[in-house]
């Protein structure tokens, strides 16, 4: 069942108009044409200027990826879009809390870990501790796997978040 | 036009299935019937798995937050829900990558900024700086405020995730 692919993972922003069912309408669209989500982001810009942006992370061959755009491009609401993966250099990172329940030993090895991925403790409790950490995707994943077996953990990802590097904005 | 409200902002974390539609179905759930969302997050938890969490921040009365769940609740995929706004303790952090353009004395003063709210310069250009932050909504936006009037900034926020503090999952 091996076949030939060139897909790959794409991290997409949008510029929206901050207004309601904008985001169920760039949903709609990824649903309905059978595209897939990997992670989304969407958060206010600014008060002021009543814009969202939303960071989507999806996987497509180079065709899929360019009716993407052409279909987001087409919504009444979207001002800008860019994929980030190929417009030019970008920052991608993403922000996760992960709790983990951990005594004794287990604790002194979860504090260990974190330190070694520059993660935050933000909670401490007579069980649990719960860090925060950021960085690349696969950054994020080998803390999450380091914590793994340690005891049960409990995790929350932001998803993907990008801004090209140097004076280009998307 | 002052009335009496009792509108609240409200952190709703959902565990889904991983599978194709379910994001569409939430979202659509929220615009069908005219529920705002104010940030939203969604990422796999763990491979193995299969799950996805969502976390979405919205506002209304408490009226409207129990119809939320209720309808949430019965979307199939859906595994858990939890409203960690009222269900007891929980940790929320946002992240935040902000792009400014600032040369000599803004630079100098945008890093000053940065410093004290303990945000990480991911990039150096020359004309440009990306920071990185993460804390409570509050603490994102006044940094974000303060950066502002430094130079051009480009924001991509990630919203706010959040988890339980000590033993209670969602």
């Amino acid at each position: 069942m091996k076949e030939q692919t060139d897909i790959h993972r794409h991290t997409i922003a949008v510029l929206v108009d901050n207004e309601f069912g904008v985001l169920a309408r760039v949903v709609g669209l990824f649903s309905g044409r059978g595209y897939n989500i990997e992670s989304l982001t969407v958060a206010k810009v600014d008060d002021a200027e009543n814009l969202s942006r939303i960071t989507i992370v999806t996987t497509g061959t180079q065709m899929v990826i360019a009716q993407i755009k052409a279909q987001l491009e087409r919504l009444v609401p979207v001002h800008k879009i860019s994929d980030l993966t190929v417009d030019g250099p970008s920052v991608e990172r993403e922000m996760a809390l992960i709790k983990v329940e951990a005594k004794k030993d287990s604790r002194l090895e979860a504090l260990r870990v974190a330190d070694i991925f520059r993660a935050r403790t933000v909670d401490v409790a007579e069980d649990s501790l719960i860090f925060e950490v950021t960085g690349a995707r696969e950054k994020v994943k080998a803390f999450i796997g380091q914590l793994g077996p340690l005891g049960r953990t409990e995790v929350c990802r932001t998803g993907v978040v990008a801004v090209k590097r140097g004076k280009d904005t998307i």
